[in-house]
């Protein structure tokens, strides 16, 4: 067959979640499109990946030096809150319900996997902390054991920083049936009950 | 948010099955990437698109003049196969069962999308059967109007020229239950029964 079909097949398959015959229906649709839009396509990926940059206050995707939400003028600078991952702070940013700050560790502290604390820029978030008189700091991380030794970390570097710490809560979520929750998520929320 | 994550997650999430969602997460999966390996999958895309060719011969996909099928010495030249696009070639190649050579008509003929004959390539494919001598033309065309209107267009348009004009088997696939298949596949099973 062709290098050049094989070649780009067996690269669109590296991606996640694409097998090689989604591969090769992604290159024949590919093969459809006008030249210039994808060579547009290309470069998208290749630029994304050689000039995107880490925001030097936040750890988010950014840019420039220093990411729109920590530049804008319009977020309240007393609040940060501490995500795991890129992916986490578009999902609390879609919501339009934040107006605070991030801090993106960029991970967990992971034995496992080699992580530590010292990789997930908490002295960023320390430094963070004092420079904006934060007043309050949300922690938004998995729980999984990974997630709560990072959030337990987390806590005893900053508890005397004078900022309030506090963590999103935990439940069953809108939508969803208590009949299919995890037992631990059922046993929080019915222990962790509000007062109506 | 970033310019160069939006137009990343824009230009992924146009590829076929591809949402903003699966396109956020290609993106995040991209940028965790080593720059080189990146590089490759970029050029990968760009240069199929940019260097692929059509074989001069059967249509096919090519990174030569002449595809390697129509180029090798192993097929047999007396018979061709007429598929609609690429990827019906590369399903009967992979059964490993077919020896023949192939022609891609890149399409069938279609008043609706103004696909006409003069577009898919008959002409060539009536050259290829004088050329080699053709002794057989196996028509393996899909079962709709369009493909059947093909069907009917390619046997009138060639049966004078000595080929023996078969057409692919049809009935309840190896593995599917009758129980499932849609009415006219059952009923084309049953009046076209073998004797066994």
């Amino acid at each position: 067959m062709s290098q050049l079909l094989d070649n780009v097949v067996g690269e669109l398959s590296k991606l996640p979640g694409v097998g090689r015959r989604t591969a090769l229906r992604l290159a024949l649709h590919i093969l459809r499109e006008d030249i210039e839009d994808v060579d547009q396509l290309a470069g998208a990926i290749y630029q994304f990946r050689r000039d995107i940059k880490r925001c030097s206050k936040c750890n988010n995707l950014s840019d420039t030096d220093i990411c729109p939400i920590c530049s804008s003028e319009r977020r309240d600078r007393t609040t940060i809150c501490v995500v795991e991952q890129i992916a986490d702070l578009i999902s609390i940013e879609n919501t339009g319900q934040y107006s605070g700050l991030y801090h993106v560790l960029g991970g967990v502290i992971s034995p496992m996997l080699g992580i530590t604390p010292s990789e997930l820029k908490i002295d960023l978030l320390i430094k963070s902390i004092a420079e904006n008189s934060v007043k309050e700091v949300i922690l938004a991380l998995p729980t999984t054991i990974e997630g709560e030794t990072t959030q337990f970390y987390i806590t005893r570097r900053i508890e005397n920083s004078g900022a309030q710490i506090s963590a999103i809560s935990r439940g069953i979520g809108f939508g969803d049936e208590i009949e299919y929750a995890d037992p631990l998520t059922v046993a929080h929320a019915i222990s962790h009950r509000k007062k109506l």
